[in-house]
């Protein structure tokens, strides 16, 4: 059995690492840690636990809890890892980071974006960026580190991957029209997260200067070799869980003139996606909704090829707490740790 | 493998029946009945399923589908089954039966409450009311026809059961004020359950003259071994999932002409549901939140002991599609068919 | 005009009574006390009163405030008006208190359930509990101190109020079983409220220790003239607004041994409400929906008799933020100045 | 008085009408039309006009009731007016007309996009296109038909019409990402619209084909004198009311090469929209949210200056069933009998 550690786990992204490792064969959590709710038992915070989970949730002692575990995932605010990450630590345990810090190669545009300074800019280079679909030779029994990808991120990249590697659309047309469920925002207490502010109301928040922005940036550039600026806009829907993003971007035109097809470019995406269990790409006609995805680790893309405009507008949608968070965290643990990489993932989503 | 046919496979309880079974280890379903889709992709009706079910719609010929499969799921209209089963097919196949058909052993109860005469009446005798958790050891390999029970009425008969079984309550005076998500309307096209009609509004129906009614006072009647009258008001909540119900008694007295206390409740309930692993019974100060079991097969109860009026206040929550309907079913059948009762049904609630 | 003041006008039904007032004819609010927002514009905290109101946020400063204005609104905590009022603000100013200070007239029963000492129990009697349709004659321009109802309280009394008055039900069997939107619950920054806490979620809570109990047993025991001892039980509801109440009581007996009919029930409740413009009691067959009232002052009333059980259960709905809140306190100032009872209130329930 | 006539009086468009129209004092509805609902009781459709609307609902002929009323609100089917449209009934009554008949100037665009042939375009020259504030001077006493505009029209084309007028972004780059509530869905009994398959859920549909992308275009055109082509996305939202646009567009540059700063842009808006009642330009920094403006006829509209990419991002809110629909068909009937243009229309926004 794999012993778990987890950073962080009364969060939104914590509860779903425990639910999901519940059921996952080969692992065993052995640190429930919750600064918050140190010595109450975990039910007690989330009770849907109640008589699964009989611990109780401790501090967050990386250091010893590296002793103690196989794999530490930390779901924990930006700058915590990177302040406490020692050469020590990673000797001893692996680590699947789901906050942003190992995510930005670039550690000036990491600070700049998050206006902290990063403490521990020495183990980026090492980090993995743990978008399984797109990295998956390099996260091995070798791997210590794993920068698990932000919620936005995976959808958006993913949504456009298959253009941007193939170079079939104008990267510098790339819009990402972005709607996350409230959960995203995590747990804490905070007004604009309250029912009676979120429920029958809609919003843009974040435009022009979301943090996702330069990691999808980022991403998209390793993938089309090119430099890649775009417009991130996120929006807060009354919703738990679900992330749809909706992007636009210029076709590239063929050399006759005209437009790829619909089934030219599906065959695109076939190529990248069509082995992927986690990956499904839509039939023709069909728009990717969120709650066909919802409790699981799929993420559904589809696309509609607009001859009036010469414009392609790609879909994605994932449940931003699994694929977008803890789903992904466990595929990158499966594939640290050389187990199924579906294991503890073959969740059937859950509808209505 | 168990062959399965489901009959009213697109139906909200159908669609959770192919959820739970494609987790079930020792059960394959090879017939998903649609009258509606007939010939159609059945992810094409629940997009979930795409590249999980690859099977079209059939028909819904009970005698056929007798054939082919070991059990047959009707999650189908009142009447519908009453009105097509006969010994025959009963003599080749356990049905699992999600609609009222033979849950009201009086039919005379049946038919006034439905206001349709039954059709075969012969068959309600042997007919096993399939609240696994109390008629457990009337549900295996010989058992043909199982009644599983109504969403509400699960709900409501265990909340109060111990209650009412070790006459603990004046049943005169039991009250149960039930919620429920939407999905229990199910799928049909009509204007109050629209959205818009729904959403922000919260009402009373079917006050006073609801169908599960009998079913719930008829099996609080054989628990007790009296006659039980109730009030019973079911209302519409803006949510998907979920059933709670609140119910109202006066305590009997004990022979000091104190009450008894909460401790000394509880230890009737853990009688009964200590050793069960859908039934949690919750801790002092803790009241069931339909969230805490969303996705699962677990019912929670909890109490509160009024000492100013005498009265206990019980309550239970639980997932109208799983153990209000396709969870039980796959209970019964795990029970039917000898395999582990929690088989397919290892389900963590999720939240949010 | 009538010049008013609000202590507390960030809150929600402080909001409610900016938006209520805005379109009353005859007042002008003259100072928005809140002590969170001290000099920033009050449009900036409630977003939707942009080129609507202008003023900016003001300190809680009672006795300053008592010498600008003609009314004051306290939108505030328990105890925070009886520990700062005094005779001399009460001979310059009315005051409408939607803070449960002033409601409950034995000081032993408001201190048992509020858990504080009262600390200007000596007002407490000129208090006039200001449910409108049963006190309007004692609320005039003599009346100095209005106890503004609470939302559930308002509901719960005026559901059952011609049943306990006329004495046609055994006081002793009543039960309210009550659902609340969330807005009810305040805009303070709490886990519980959060959207992803709240939404898709359903639970009881404060069972058998609500505080709005004793204020509904002591207003329907003045109208019975009889001690009353409630079951009531709230609970927590996805929506933004709305107060639905389910009660249930043993109706009594005619002479005969009959129950009375639906029909000479409608008559009793006709002869207190029907002249009543808020107060719509519904035609047989039909329930309140608490999206039939929602924006608007109304309460809708409606009632089944159960041959069965011998019970009638009585429903109720309101906008806790109108009627039973911030409407029903202009509807009380109404009556305070001599305007039109319905002046600012003249509101149509919007639908959808 | 206005005596006024609904065709279609029973859809949300239709119930909102009415709501309006009770608050307006130079109007009265004497003609409910509803071919659903003929001789029931207009109350028993929406229960939240009981009281307040005693009328039966009547057959929708056009003929007659232009003999009865000044002015004719026709929420129907598209092709409906169009195909029976007189100019005898023109001479008798002005129509508002909430559909798309008239809307389009160019009939072969409406036909290839409405896949219907015009039944009338020879009353197309004369509609006047009611977007008020653009087209105030074509409305009043002498126009006979109204072309009311589509409720994401109102919202796309008031957000980025002052842009467009003025020459300052890229039209051939201008990208529409819009999000509605599901009342714009109408109230039809479709499963699509069904609680259960809305609520937790998020999907564009109407992908590169929606309706009133050429309405948006066309007005557009027409603003900036120019050909416009743009891709329109709609997605559903899991709520009531609201419509929330995200449009896109390149600015172009100054002489200088450098962008127009947010002030100078925000100087263009007050220009266009200074003197506007309706229209709310945000203050830099704050964002359109769709609760800020419903139950009330505001559009609200902010942007953002991204200085990375060069684009604008342009947002606005309106509530979809007042200026996106009925508030907009009063403004205009205010507009075409001299009344007060805001007459019945001061909503205060509704929060929470």
């Amino acid at each position: 059995m794999i012993k778990a550690g987890i950073i962080g786990a009364t969060g939104y992204a914590g509860g779903e690492l425990v639910r999901l490792l519940a059921n996952h064969r080969e692992t065993e959590i052995v640190w429930y840690g919750s600064r918050s709710y140190i010595d109450r038992k975990y039910y007690e915070v989330y009770q849907n636990m109640f008589r699964i989970v009989e611990d109780v949730c401790k501090d967050d002692n990386l250091a010893e809890l590296a002793d103690q575990v196989d794999v530490i995932f930390t779901a924990t605010p930006q700058g915590y890892l990177a302040g406490i990450l020692t050469e020590e630590i990673l000797q001893k345990v692996k680590i699947v980071d789901l906050s942003a810090d190992y995510r930005i190669k670039d550690v000036a545009v990491y600070e700049r974006w998050y206006g902290i300074e990063h403490k521990s800019p020495q183990f980026i280079p090492e980090a993995v960026y743990g978008l399984c679909e797109l990295n998956r030779n390099q996260i091995n029994g070798n791997t210590r580190l794993v920068a698990n990808p932000g919620c936005y991120t995976t959808c958006s990249i993913l949504t456009a991957y298959p253009m941007v590697k193939e170079g079939l659309i104008d990267v510098d047309t790339l819009i990402v029209d972005a709607k996350s469920g409230t959960s995203g925002a995590g747990r804490g207490a905070k007004v604009p997260n309250l029912f009676c502010e979120v429920n029958e109301n809609l919003k843009a928040y974040g435009v022009a200067n979301h943090r996702h922005t330069p990691e999808i940036e980022e991403q998209l550039g390793i993938a089309g070799n090119c430099s890649v600026t775009i417009n991130f806009t996120p929006h807060l829907v009354p919703m738990n869980r679900g992330i749809l993003v909706t992007e636009y971007a210029n076709l590239k035109k063929k050399p006759d003139g005209s437009l790829p097809s619909w089934e030219e470019i599906k065959e695109v995406y076939d190529k990248y996606y069509g082995g992927e269990k986690f990956i499904r790409v839509l039939e023709k006609g069909c728009c990717p909704e969120t709650k066909w995805v919802e409790g699981s680790n799929y993420v559904d893309v589809g696309f509609v090829v607009d001859e009036r405009t010469g414009r392609i507008i790609m879909m994605g949608a994932l449940d931003n707490l699994v694929k977008g968070a803890a789903g992904q965290a466990v595929q990158n643990m499966n594939l640290l740790f050389g187990c199924r990489e579906s294991e503890g993932l073959e969740l059937v989503p859950c509808f209505p």
